[in-house]
């Protein structure tokens, strides 16, 4: 445990602001390009913010992972589902064999799904599964904590520990992922508690519940908040009490990937509450973060504005998996390949812009 | 003339609705896909209007182009822009050269850029360049017509002919894409006359122009509506008046894609002003167009509103050439492969939702 404690700290150490003299140049290219200054919009954003990132204005990004985090949750017994929990092991095992969404997307956008186990509540046998379980299933919040503080920062460093092998094989350009069916219980938690919002605006529908499992889902929560009362200025108490295993292990992908200076896509709605946890954590870790897609699922407006990212998709998405942040990674490349090998008004011999 | 007239007409009788019973297979394969029923969103409707387009589940739409059409405008006359005419040659020569945005972003998502010069007002030597020169800019629509009625018909004839001699070659996605100095204006009086949006609504900065040009501008527009009387219920007749070559050329480049039944992704708001002329000439073709962007141009959510088309990619993108349709294409070819390409659920052995 001590260890765990020890890596976060040290993650935590090596995450500092973004490289502001790279950012500069990066705008100073972007202007002597051919088009009119800041007609390439968030595109424009995105290269200064990846510079930023990684201290220069080509960063060889081709190296690029969605990492899936997959866990149980005990909450699941309350019914708050559309989908049975034997889904989530089920669906881990397809995304091994290469045939859920995610997958597709990855091998369209030339991407690698790395897919860890580090909470489902049955053995999965596959040769390329990470297998990492804190525990087989989180308690159900509605009666207790999800887990211990102990296994909270267990599961960040199994997320940290995650980016930092890939880094050492060439990754640099990651997403969140995740599967685990019942997990937008826990988010919404997650998002209630630490923003105060109110559980109307923060519960949504998840994988397509009705309204009755609705009703249940908010009362669940409800109960969740009152039961375990997570403590807001303590994010790894809120994470602890009222999250997930594969929650947490995203949060630890988050920070890992800002400590090694790595932009991190961050997918929908259970990934930005991840980001949410990462951010109240090291807040300076928000410099990392690139948005995707806007989810369907109530309450990720919500969040996204807390985290100060604009969502670049409109796709009306609700899977998870990381499909959304998968499907942002072209849009990513764009953006450098735009600052790197577009003409310059020089070069080109193109008229600039008249003073008016 | 006449054989222009007659291209137009036999292009519109080509003109046919959606294969519905495609887009019903479509339907019923995407729900047996491993995901939450509808949790794919927009991704799952472009696969469905796609297979309504082709009449496939299938379609091979690896070869595609962005036709950017090129012309000038003689209301630049005027100073209503905030770069000299000079720069639609100078954009061109960059177009075939390589080095524009559309230019990094076509070969980014593996698309190819086929420049069409429809009148620009200066002759650019270069072997790539399609040169079907209607006139040599149009003219001042603050004092007169941009064009006759008749090279309305011939500049739309010039677009059709365009795509069809790619269809020959094996393109089968189309995206729309344009450069001409000064073109936002003509596009802002088409939308003020077909709509009858008032024209505070319908006007913006352009490439960037600064309040003092803002007003200028929009007082061209009021003259030139004052002054050609477009007639509301005639498109031909708004196009020719108040409009400009390579606009009438996209119109082309849209019905052309139609009556081939192939998908044309429409770009910015000079593009969406064609698709909106096109739609006027032909309702039904508005099945053949995939939306891109929401651009930072003030008028384009009021067009995307009046065409139907709901844009996928917020990124505050101002820059026309294509490049916001271009960047669209991977997620087009998104849409395809995960109706292709994804497990079912009884093939990948995950169990299905709970009924409530």
């Amino acid at each position: 445990m001590e260890i765990e404690q020890s890596r976060l700290e040290q993650t935590l150490r090596r995450i500092a602001g973004l490289d502001e003299l790279a950012m500069q140049n990066a705008e100073r290219q972007i202007d002597r390009l051919t088009k009119p200054p800041g007609s390439l919009g968030r595109l424009e954003e995105i290269a200064r913010q990846i510079a930023g990132i990684t201290g220069v204005l080509n960063p060889d990004l081709s190296r690029k992972a969605v990492v899936v985090m997959a866990g149980d949750h005990g909450v699941c017994e309350e019914g708050v589902s559309a989908f049975p929990a034997e889904v989530t092991p089920q669906m881990v095992l397809n995304f091994l064999n290469g045939g859920a969404a995610v997958n597709v997307l990855a091998r369209h956008v030339g991407a690698d799904v790395v897919c860890v186990d580090i909470g489902v509540n049955s053995d999965i046998g596959h040769p390329d599964l990470l297998v990492r379980k804190v525990g087989r299933g989180t308690g159900n919040i509605a009666v207790g904590p999800a887990m211990t503080r102990e296994e909270a920062v267990q599961a960040i460093g199994i997320g940290i520990e995650t980016v930092e092998s890939l880094v050492d094989r060439g990754y640099r350009l990651f997403a969140t992922g995740e599967m685990g069916i019942g997990n937008t219980t826990p988010s919404s938690a997650l998002l209630t508690a630490l923003t105060g919002a109110d559980i109307e605006s923060a519960v949504g529908r998840g994988t397509g519940i009705g309204d009755e499992t609705l009703r249940r889902k908010r009362d669940v929560i409800g109960r969740a908040l009152r039961v375990n009362r997570p403590d807001a200025d303590d994010p790894l108490d809120v994470l602890a009490k009222v999250g997930g295993y594969e929650i947490a292990g995203l949060v630890g992908v988050i920070l890992g990937a800002a400590a090694n200076r790595c932009p991190v896509v961050v997918d929908g709605f259970i990934s930005s509450v991840a980001a949410l946890v990462a951010s109240r954590i090291a807040p300076v870790a928000k410099g990392f973060m690139l948005p995707s897609h806007l989810s369907h699922e109530r309450g990720h407006r919500l969040l996204m504005e807390h985290l100060g990212l604009r969502p670049i998709l409109q796709m009306d998405m609700r899977l998870g998996e990381g499909t959304g942040a998968v499907m942002t990674f072209p849009i990513v490349e764009a953006s450098m390949k735009l600052m790197n090998e577009m003409a310059t008004f020089e070069s080109a011999g193109v008229s600039g812009k008249e003073t008016e």
